[in-house]
């Protein structure tokens, strides 16, 4: 097979992969950022120069998701993981529970942290369809009438699930979009709070976003620690403490990259192509496999197995040697999985779809 | 005066310079990082390349500080903020108080997120010797007998003091070093917890050292979130979040670094002489002066103030075309401040003390 070390590309789960040329343009400016002679992140993020950065960051992403003015934005430290404490603490005011719609590895683990200050009422979403995985519509979904809101996350990472129903209900609804944030349109004004760890579809890890509804803000818990506080981050800009200044500067970039390439509309088109092209040639083969029904397929994450999974570890060393990085999939799961976030171009989708066909072939 | 726009000296009191040759490799290496085609920051943390500068990044600091084996280092999302209810909410056990030293604002601020969590016992170390500030000694200071740990910071980064004596007790001494880390020898034994933001003398913002004796984990409060939970943190080898990869590897970068400078002691003895240099300078003087004692003077963080305070401006402005940056002092204090960490090379002291020389000589 044909040995190709020029081209890499990265189908990392995350922290993941981030467009080339934002990638260029901040080696670039590494050291000598606006001509200053020093890095954006060695510079104040009080300084006249950064604050810039950090107001074209949030107009940005507010025009890229068409973000209602009734909506903060938050830059908060951490990644999802954070927001899963931050949410029912800011959020639960008085109430004893919240609905969290189980789909996947990620919405329980919101569910395991939350149980720490309610009992949360789950819901199992998840059901099976001609032998495949798949998601109750949402009219079935059971939401408590005391839940202070309901949680769900339409994209599970790890087991390559896609909600694409909204739970019915006038309660807030609260989603983990880490997965899936900026990957397709989005109408914010459907929801109470939105959050996304930045290490897939935004920046690098360790800064998170979070959009919240003005009128949720307030309802704080005492033991939530100021730096989780909606309503101290909304009051201070997000500079209530040091924010991870190179992370919002890089996020920043990734915003403006986007609105470049024609905005999320535009993106969503490439995403789908790019998505339609590895289900459609894993669906014709049966040497591979994806385990989800097609109504729940991720857009961003497309685990695959091989029918054969002794033959695992020779896919991910030749693949390795092609520069198709990153492909062993979760733990939790195993065989295969590619992440193709909006950094992946369609080239990279091609060249997998390319190897995994020789790959098949040679070993069928 | 002379104008020089060649050479930067940065002395922003945080996010601060980081040192020029670790600076140089990051931007080297930023897209291609060991020759794999992608960034450090776009690859699992789970990866066998990032899971070796972590690793390495742990030994060097562990070297650096000479870290008994009886105590954890962790790499925490967040900084110094997250820390000041993390301390509490990881250290309080059944205890009601803990014990605040306070020398500075940010002690001060320790004591404020504290409240949320316990009653603080606050005692102000903070006296007037000659008319300067300075603070009492270590037998002064009074100690709750029902403290579950004593909390101090070493260096007030705002006010520029330096404490140099540890509470005289057996209970668990908790400091907050984020400005004075790795700059001065230090015997981690004498502490339960010490803690860092590390965008002073570590690498970027966004995340922060813990080291915690091991016998202090496990008293965790349920509402503590779990992403500052020491005991999670240390069984998950600070690997429970997907962690801050990019600034975790750049700190490992500047352990190295420092390695190379000879280490701690070494870069403390060059951290004298830039602090006597401009120490000095300043009290021969009539046109500048600094408000803090001989004794209490902090080696990292030097404000000072102008005799005429309408000069500050010219000063900033002249200054910043010397390339002498962010030398505005905090606006709790106002006049001006020269942070000098481990990065700060001698000859940025020796033009600041040159400037300020030139600039008496013409507006006295």
């Amino acid at each position: 097979m044909r040995k190709n070390t020029e081209q890499v590309f990265n189908f990392s789960a995350g922290p993941a992969a981030l467009p080339k040329a934002v990638m260029q343009q901040a080696q670039k400016e590494f050291i000598n950022w606006q001509e200053l002679g020093t890095s954006v992140m060695e510079m104040s993020h009080r300084s006249k120069a950064f604050i810039k950065v950090a107001i074209d960051a949030e107009q940005d992403l507010r025009d890229l998701l068409n973000i209602p003015d009734n909506y903060r934005v938050l830059f908060c430290q951490g990644g999802a993981r954070a927001q899963f404490a931050a949410v029912p603490l800011n959020l639960l005011g008085e109430a004893k529970t919240a609905t969290y719609i189980d789909g996947g590895y990620w919405a329980e683990s919101a569910v395991t942290e939350a149980k720490k200050y309610c009992e949360p009422d789950v819901f199992n979403a998840r059901s099976q369809v001609d032998g495949k995985v798949s998601i109750l519509p949402a009219s079935e979904w059971k939401i408590s009438p005391n839940a202070a809101y309901v949680h769900f996350c339409p994209n599970e990472t790890i087991d390559g699930i896609e909600i694409n129903d909204l739970p019915v209900t006038d309660k807030p609804i609260v989603a983990d979009m880490s997965s899936t944030i900026l990957s397709r349109e989005l109408d914010v004004s459907k929801y109470g709070v939105i959050y996304a760890g930045a290490q897939k579809n935004i920046g690098p890890a360790g800064i998170a976003i979070v959009i919240v509804r003005e009128d949720l803000l307030g309802l704080a818990k005492t033991v939530l620690p100021s730096v989780l506080d909606y309503t101290v981050l909304a009051e201070k800009e997000s500079m209530f403490n040091t924010p991870p200044t190179f992370a919002w500067y890089l996020s920043g970039l990734v915003f403006k990259w986007l609105k470049a390439q024609g905005g999320v509309k535009a993106i969503e088109q490439l995403n789908i192509e790019k998505a339609n092209l590895l289900y459609t040639y894993i669906d014709q083969s049966d040497f591979y496999r994806n385990d989800v029904h097609p109504d729940n397929r991720s857009l961003m994450n497309v685990p695959f197995q091989l029918a054969n999974a002794n033959l695992d570890p020779t896919f991910l060393e030749l693949a390795e040697s092609r520069g198709l990085k990153a492909l062993k999939g979760h733990r939790a799961v195993g065989g295969m999985r590619a992440s193709i976030y909006n950094a992946m171009p369609i080239e990279g989708v091609q060249a997998l779809v390319e190897f995994m066909r020789e790959f098949e072939l040679k070993y069928q």
